[in-house]
């Protein structure tokens, strides 16, 4: 027995044949066709081969009722007929032995290879394929007969009741070569774009036979076969498998060899190519050159396998020759392409410093301007005005909860009327004028615990808050605009994920931290009924004189005991609730008469529904209940879902939990101020000087928060064809800074996650898919009206407002500890954290864990949670306010890292920054591939599509 | 290029060589070894070949540094070395490209194969080796320098920091042939038996090679090859692949060949036995017929695929002709066979009838007396410590939770004490005697019901419950041995899953909907406080005389305004809280009085938590976090922890939360009744003889949950050596009813999650495996002294029960709660019902999906629910009291079912009755099989090792 390849291809000179040129410079043109989802500008000269349906009709029956069923269907994988159920299984990656393979080979060495065979019709083809010199003329027209014969499938609508397109199995006359009307129904079809062809292997085992039969036949003009086929496409390709029963399943066996190898792209585009029975042959040696094979003792071969995520590159399919003897250093490159093009800083052009004043900015304006016509033409789609609701909701969300909770941090300066203004005019301008106009404006988390603490802080100084803040405002828009004009947003680029990280972590933990605080508060002014507690402590007194009021007042309120044994002596009072005996005219008396039983514990209820409710409507997004539409939706729409479900519980049960504060009428939340924040107020003039100190720490932070945003949201994944405009966006922020301010509205950046679910509302992906295929991504819609029409719904719904006085805040303190949650877990931060709990044993197979020594893992993320300590620490102390500075500091302990971790484990566990970056190809920064060449074996991670990692602004 | 196999088999003759005989008989004696699973008696006469470890050693550094490495290891599976990160890689199914092998099978041919090799030590090998015609004697001198150089290992201790076992590779002198300190203590060397051997594979690029070298030797005698192999295992085989720069990674690349070849059993079996290079390669083309092939453009060759759960069977591993030609009909029996081995009720001798009055008994009775000696001795082994402990644990927390729901339901005629003493007397005594003494005797749901059922008909009847309930017990009892003595219980072959579903479903229904509405009714008791609610109306007033208090009498309390606002007039009043009032001699006054604030609130949050906790900590079970021991731990005392976290809770805001109603001292729960229970007590004489019938209810019940626990626990993947006694169990049972009843303790039957976790914790499992591979299951610590010291050490806890009543009710709603949501999970009913919520494209693989039409499996469960539906209405009515009835009726419409579907749809659905069930053979039951072989497919989700799919006794 010989092995594949033994003749041809010796050990020595493995190589030999192949120009010493191509290997590095990609397959060679003659050999690899393209993938399908492969964008190399060179291959576009090939024109691409169409996508081919190939279709398994098997004989069953014989010798009783032969009858050709369809069994089995691929496009990219297989689809097996599950007979019983009357199914076609689920899409999964086609496996076979290697003795069919070897079996169809020796079948086709010996059997009929037509290849352009010019036959118009199923009954024209019949007479071509049925010209073997071994069958008797008897026995060709019993074969014949049986190939005109109507075949069974199995037609699956979509209303889910499987319909067998040929329930009973007629003898078709020789003129029923029309397509059938359920062919042409079969929903299927809507799957493939115009110009799909066909492939219909016939196998089966046929008692007359007395030599098996081969015949393969490839189309000239590809024609539709009468019902050969479940779906009405011409066929290009044809063949035919029969033979004695002596080999029972392996006419099947071989039957789907061939299915197999015509669904592969290289060996479709050899034979669609093939002059002659060796080039057959050549194409089939050439597949098994590069199959994987699994041992069978460690693999049942039954078992399927599921569509992989992502398919590997046909781009990487280099004849085997190559990829033993040279490929790691050819795939090399491509995986470190791969890494570096993780995040795009040093090829973003929007990113590359010109070293003039405002130089960024005008290029900004320039290359948007361009685009601007087109911004409002491209939004002529159906799918943005489901993109536009679903982002008006999640807009009115935020705007709700930030401006809820900004109210409570604030006393009532600032509220949920402010908050809906507010984004609604700066969403609207930021969309007309920005950059980047998928941005979606928000009050975030960063800035939101910002201005709690510099109201803290003004209220213990005793400043007048607003007029204060209105200075802040001001300077923050001049140290931004000094930004701009220095061109400071390249400098994002020293941001790496390690800055990212501990500044979403430290938000997501104040999240965190504030939220269950602020329902331990509710607590304390709703206190808990414990046994010997005052609860009945209330008397409503009416003011009789005969009464003796003073015994009240005179009585040491702390003196518990005293109260409650003392005597009353009181006549005209009664036991009215303490609102009602107001209102009668009397007055509460008592130390129980403050306090509301059953809410401090139906708070938590509350608190604890919309946490649970919205984190359980997240995952069922990637459940498998449901329509994905439906899904979806409820995914989507989780804290909406949430809030409302706790309302309706607030409201069955109508107890006085703590609501939603909102005026009455179109006023501003704090009573007695009118729109526009007088400058000064009770202030001194130098506090407007003073101010630009904290203004200082402010544009920190709007500088990092706005521009980490911005370079996820302008990610190369994203394939934005508009471009990015960082100078511009801040531009933007800046100018709304004292517009805001001036109007006591809280302050916007730009919100990571709102704008990805923007920008993902708006994805563009291919329609037409093969079974188990994900549809592949196409782009974005990039224009401005979807972002306006979100606005403006927002600004019409600030006439709502009044009905969100029936949302209690512990439901808005819940979704507040949801996106805490959900943000820290978004970050590879918490990953690593987990893997301190798992034994080694257990722990996924994580890229970086390939790479780097566990030790140095840990050591990395126990530096990261040291700075977080720290960070926690100083947001603890009265210093707090200077959190942002801190931030910035981490860049600097990044920096310090390079002296502690080496290159290669910063790149796996980080990314370099710009020095280091471009060192790496001179450096030569990954010594570990020049021996092991182990990063051909990271590959099927790096195919994995690229998610948004970080979740910046906890919005 | 031709295939492998081509000359040899053609496709006409592929099965020729092989005798008929043998296709049925299983694999040729000369062909296929066995595989270290099986269990088949025929092939033990060959002497089973010792387990191998293999190794890759690899130059690398050549020219500079050259050095070996170990780079890669097999036992089943392959570890990769992760050079950059220093850690072994998790074990992943090996997978190679085809030219590989090919180049490998060409490189052997020519090289040198050594048979027999005498040699005793590695440089005796060395020299043999080096032997080479093409070498010369300098370059000879090199490469045996080189071979003798110290490989460097990574060996990863327990303690996770991983040393390199030569960190600084020195130039070996030749006399260093001892086995290295840290080979002997590699951690990995436990794995191993004694008698494993290894396999080194030594694979590079060497510069100063003209030629490819291939060397195989096959050691005479094995021999620990000095520091070679990283544990100093004697080594078997030794390969050495070395060769010029050109082929690059190519010798890495069959070096991996070598090594995932030799790690195949049967390769391994057959070149063991080789006697020439052409064995060799047979063996190579045998293993080559019968791998997997995965296609290039579908799956990543890179990819890792984790060990599957359960490796193929070696015993279905036949040479490959066969496979293609005879498969199906041969696989066809083995899988028939797995799907009605499923449940062995035909199989059970025990279930045989022997149509002797108490035949069946006294077979049991003889049948477990012969082991009864070693039912004691067996249970010497440290495993069995843990075990009590944790079904200790485990049966006092059952006992708690199910006396205390019994004290609720009876009204406090049991409780948590009768729980106590019932569950030690009772399990004690049936470990004892009973035939199946791994069960654990519980109080369980159905019982628990019916318990509630009668309790509340003779609260109707205003009947004396304990005297009545004794009567009951007695009737059962005599019913029971009635059942007993006609041998009865081979009547529960009828029980099919469909039987088994229902009953499950309901009771968990049950427990669910109890324990909600056991939460609501706390809300009546202590009602919520809504604004306008009497909270504040309660006074204290002392009997003083110048009080009118009969102006507060005379008051209609029912209108509410009323009081409120009356004027009061009283003078000797104070706001003391009732309890604290009545001890200082007052009397509480008002609406008020009576609620107590916040406690339904906070009762709610204690059964969440309970809930809650108990679930997550039961899926931590199953996740990556923490050491195995820990989550074992965590997973398996879910309730108790949950418990204890509530009481925790409860026990710090000291609310005064409903808590679980223990005596002080050691006396029945009832105030004033003494132990033994009086025959008649307030009850009329005949109601003695009445109390038959619900007995006939409750025995039907008892027999019921009693022999589906049987069943299960009996099955046969338990591997059970000392056979079953269902006579005898229930024999058990019915002795101890009137005993229960006449001291007025809780019923008792088996329950089948406890029992099955008793099972559990006594299993015993092949200590060494290989990374990657699961323990196999060796079988059961079968022994009474588990049991036994278990219920001692519960009769001991009765004396801790006053330490009880700090457990709030509550919490036990909530584990009740887990307990009913946990049961009805796990049956395949509830799957079925969430199939349709799930759209057919999403759908799991189901094995009954393969082979049942949707419609027809929605058919199915829509009966079921209507099932369903009927009890839970007959339940509501007031002849709840019969629903073991229907039970019973389950069957019937099972029967019944079988005019609905056809025998083979009910095979995958549910199982079929005895008499179906005996004729499959004959009728052919399943056609499909017969044109689609379709079953050859399903060998994977067959190999899944089975798992008690129900939960029957809801504990």
């Amino acid at each position: 027995m010989k092995l594949p390849g033994q003749e041809e291809s010796d050990i020595s000179s493995a190589s030999e044949n192949v120009p010493t040129g191509e290997l590095d410079s990609g397959p060679g043109s003659g050999l690899s066709p393209d993938g399908p989802l492969d964008t190399d500008s060179r291959e576009l000269e090939v024109p691409k081969d169409p996508p081919l349906f190939i279709q398994l009709n098997e004989l069953l029956g014989w010798p009783h009722a032969p009858e050709w069923k369809e069994t089995g269907r691929w496009v990219l994988f297989e689809e097996k007929l599950e007979v019983g159920a009357g199914r076609w299984s689920t899409p999964h990656v086609p496996t076979m032995a290697l003795p069919s393979l070897q079996k169809l080979r020796s079948l086709l060495a010996k059997g009929l290879v037509l290849l352009d065979c010019p036959a118009l019709s199923l009954q024209e083809l019949t007479e071509q394929v049925t010209r073997v010199e071994s069958l008797s003329p008897e026995l060709r027209g019993k074969l014949k007969a049986l190939l005109l014969q109507r075949p069974q499938h199995l037609i699956q609508t979509p209303c889910t009741s499987p319909c067998w397109g040929s329930a009973h199995p007629r003898e078709a006359s020789q003129e029923e070569e029309a397509p059938l009307k359920e062919q042409h129904q079969n929903p299927l079809r809507q799957k493939f774009a115009a110009g799909a062809e066909a492939g219909a292997v016939l196998a089966g085992q046929l008692g007359f036979l007395e030599q098996p039969l081969g015949v393969f036949v490839r189309l000239r003009d590809p024609v539709v076969l009468g019902p050969l086929i479940e779906v009405p496409l011409p066929s290009r390709f044809f063949c035919l498998l029969l033979g004695p029963p002596t080999l029972g399943r392996g006419y099947h066996e071989m039957g789907r060899a061939v299915a197999i190898l015509l669904s592969d792209l290289q060996f479709q585009w050899r034979v669609r190519r093939a002059s002659s029975l060796h080039d057959l042959l050549a194409a089939l040696d050439a597949f098994l050159e590069e199959v994987t094979v699994l041992p069978p003792g460690r693999w049942d071969p039954t078992a399927r396998i599921p569509p992989p995520k992502c398919l590997p590159s046909e781009h990487k399919r280099l004849p085997s020759q190559l990829r033993v003897a040279k490929g790691p250093s050819v795939r090399r490159r491509t995986s470190a392409e791969d890494r570096h093009g993780r995040r795009q800083h040093a090829a973003n052009p929007e990113l590359r410093r010109t070293g003039r004043l405002f130089g960024g900015l005008v290029q900004d304006v320039r290359r948007k301007a361009s685009w601007y016509p087109s911004d409002f033409l491209d939004a002529l789609h159906p799918q943005c005005f489901s993109a536009v609701l679903y982002i008006y909701l999640a807009t009115i969300t935020n705007a709700i909860t930030f401006g809820g909770l900004l109210g409570e941090a604030t006393d009532g300066a600032q509220g949920v009327l402010e908050s809906f203004l507010g984004t609604a005019v700066t969403g609207a301008a930021f969309c007309l004028i920005a950059g980047q106009p998928l941005t979606i404006l928000s009050s975030t988390g960063p800035v939101l615990v910002f201005e709690r603490l510099l109201f803290s802080f003004s209220r213990d100084h005793s400043l007048d808050y607003l007029p204060f803040r209105l200075w802040v405002g001001i300077w923050v828009a001049i140290f931004c605009l000094v930004l701009v004009a220095t061109e400071a947003s390249v400098l994002v680029r020293y941001f790496t994920r390690f800055t990212e990280e501990g500044f979403c972590a430290l938000i997501s933990l104040i999240f965190i931290y504030d939220a269950v605080g602020k329902m331990l508060t509710l607590t304390h002014a709703y206190p808990i009924q414990r046994p010997g507690s005052p609860t009945y402590g209330c008397l409503c007194q009416y003011p009789d004189p005969g009464g003796n009021e003073s015994q009240w007042t005179s009585t040491n309120p702390k003196d518990r005991d005293d109260i409650l044994s003392m005597d009353l002596g009181l006549v005209n009072a009664s036991l009215l609730p303490p609102p009602e005996c107001a209102q009668r005219g009397g007055h509460p008396r008592g130390p129980g008469c403050h306090t509301v039983p059953d809410i401090a514990f139906f708070s938590i209820l509350l608190f604890l529904t919309s946490f649970l409710f919205a984190m359980a409507l997240k995952h069922v997004k990637t459940s498998r209940f449901f329509p994905s539409v439906v899904r979806k939706m409820l995914g989507d729409f989780s804290s909406v879902l949430a809030i409302l479900l706790g309302c309706g519980l607030d409201a069955f049960l109508g107890l006085a939990t703590p609501k939603l504060m909102v005026p009455r009428e179109f006023k501003p939340t704090l009573p007695g101020r009118g729109w526009l924040v007088s400058p000064f107020g009770a202030n001194p003039w130098w506090l407007s000087v003073a101010a630009a100190l904290p203004a200082l720490l402010l544009s920190i932070l709007i500088f990092m928060d706005q521009q980490i945003t911005g370079v996820i949201l302008n990610r190369a994944e994203y394939r934005l064809r508009k471009g990015a405009g960082f100078h511009l966006d801040l531009f933007c922020v800046a100018v709304l800074m004292p517009f805001t301010s001036a109007l006591g509205l809280p302050w916007y950046v730009s919100a990571t996650v709102i704008s990805l679910a923007h920008m993902d509302s708006l994805r563009r992906e291919s329609r037409a898919c093969a079974p188990g295929e994900a549809p592949s991504f196409l782009g974005i819609r990039e224009q401005r009206l979807t972002g306006l029409a979100v606005f403006i719904l927002t600004g019409i719904s600030i006439f709502l407002a009044p009905i969100l006085k029936f949302i209690p805040m512990p439901l808005l303190y819940g979704i507040f500890l949801y996106m805490g949650v959900t943000a820290i877990s978004s970050i590879q931060f918490t990953k690593r954290v987990q893997l301190l709990l798992i034994p080694a044993k257990h722990q996924p197979d994580l890229l970086f864990l390939r790479h780097v020594p566990l030790s140095r893992v840990h050591l990395f993320t126990a530096i990261q949670l040291a700075c977080l300590g720290l960070l926690w620490i100083i947001k603890s102390t009265p210093a707090a306010i200077i959190f942002p500075i801190m931030l910035l500091g981490l860049v600097g302990v990044r920096k310090a890292l390079e002296w502690v971790f080496s290159p290669q484990e910063l790149l796996w566990l980080d990314e370099l920054m710009p020095e280091k970056e471009r060192s790496i190809p001179e450096k030569g920064v990954e010594p570990e591939y020049s021996f092991s060449g182990s990063d051909s074996e990271d590959s099927e991670l790096m195919y994995q599509p690229k998610a948004p990692e970080i979740n910046i602004s906890v919005n």
